[in-house]
């Protein structure tokens, strides 16, 4: 295997330097609210491919949120990172973040309204496989991501880094049709015992197809480089979580995508 | 990176025609007992080789064992399956299974002494780099394979499939120089959301890097096909979770040999 690894590495680098990741931004609507989302593509690629939505944190559709929807795009799908505030809505300090998660936290059907305008514009993207469908998100994006796949959401898989595993009412049995991974900071403080066990009964008694990962050390927001480097304040970030966590998601995509 | 996992996937399939896993059966001693142990090696290999320790469930050094080592060696590396218990010894019931394992439950000083002398050569082995080494382990195995992570043995990495985690004391603050990668069923009844919670407390506690995955409706002996399809018995094989444990293990061995 490690010739194999050898022949893969000079091989792989020959394609990547081949691949080129294109990028546009992408106005749409969710009812009177207009939204604007980033799609990300790699240009070499032919053929319909999977499509990855990509939902940001609760700070809003940031650089942050389009260059992990880059990263995605250079796995060889396409990926939609949404908008679910509105274009150009970006919150600055906790306290405008959480102004503007909560009502979608409060209001889970439109929140998964919200969701489902942007993986519409997904599924309609040029060279996207729409069936096969996925969802990943961070923090916020990561509740946002199970909400789609609570509401029986047509995705294989479904993925939350660091996501709120909260849900607003039971899930019915048989609604998830998504492989849900959670990836998950050990050590994150804004994620209780209590509320991984009421995850993992909730998910049981839906049926659902589950995976959770727990990353020792790792706090809220550990693949965020600009979460800084201090633990002790709940919220950071962690190289080796973060690089575990996204080859977890690699994995879990590919398998979903088989 | 469609287009590359094509190439590897042909270059792959070419050499992996070429390897060719070796086995032969080898004979050690830990005092006065004699042990047979089973080694596996890809004889395409060339050069040192990192080297993995492979610890059988509570039955004893069966083909299960081996036949795991021989898919370790397969991934490119010299693999040892130990044995506990001494050469031919065997249980074919869970109550004789019980008798054999019980007694080095209880004298972990004992187990973590049977555990290094197939520690030993595996170190020794032909083809092995020394300096790059890690123990993984099913059931019991597992639980011995994280014995000798607390240990403090010089191991990279140490993986265990559903193993029981309960620690004989306390471990000492950076005692743990493995990383520890623990696979479990999320709806394993032999493994308790106490011990769980007391594994990660010990582990945070000794300051050592660990992840845990829960694979949904897997409970013990997920990975083992002899172990029946019935998972309400608490015992049963899941070809899922088998599958994705064994990607997170290769994952992980990678990184430890990096």
């Amino acid at each position: 295997m490690r010739t194999l690894w050898t022949v893969v590495a000079v091989f792989g680098l020959a394609l990547l330097a081949e691949a080129e990741v294109k990028t546009r931004a992408v106005e749409y609507r969710d009812g009177d609210v207009v939204l604007e989302g980033w799609l990300a593509w790699d240009d070499a690629a032919t053929g319909p491919r999977p499509g990855v939505l990509v939902v940001h944190e609760w700070w809003g559709h940031n650089d942050y949120a389009r260059k992990r929807a880059e990263q995605v795009a250079a796995e060889g799908y396409v990926a939609f990172a949404l908008d679910m505030y509105g274009k150009g809505v970006l919150a600055t300090t906790a306290e405008e973040a959480g102004k503007l998660a909560m009502p979608l936290y409060k209001d889970r059907a439109g929140m998964r309204r919200r969701a489902k305008a942007g993986l519409d514009v997904l599924a309609k993207a040029p060279g996207v496989d729409a069936t096969r469908l996925a969802s990943i998100g961070y923090c916020f994006g990561g509740s946002v991501s199970l909400e789609l796949a609570r509401d029986g959401a047509d995705l294989k898989g479904v993925v939350s880094f660091h996501g709120g595993l909260k849900a607003g009412g039971p899930t019915a049995r048989g609604a998830v049709k998504a492989r849900v991974l959670v990836l998950h900071g050990a050590a994150d403080p804004h994620v209780s015992a209590e509320e991984l066990a009421a995850f993992e009964a909730e998910m049981n008694a839906a049926g659902a197809d589950w995976s959770l990962v727990k990353y020792s050390g790792a706090v809220h927001a550990f693949t965020n480089p600009a979460a800084g480097s201090d633990p002790s304040k709940g919220v950071a970030y962690d190289e080796r979580a973060d690089r575990r966590s996204w080859q977890a998601m690699r994995l879990w995509l590919e398998e979903a995508f088989e």
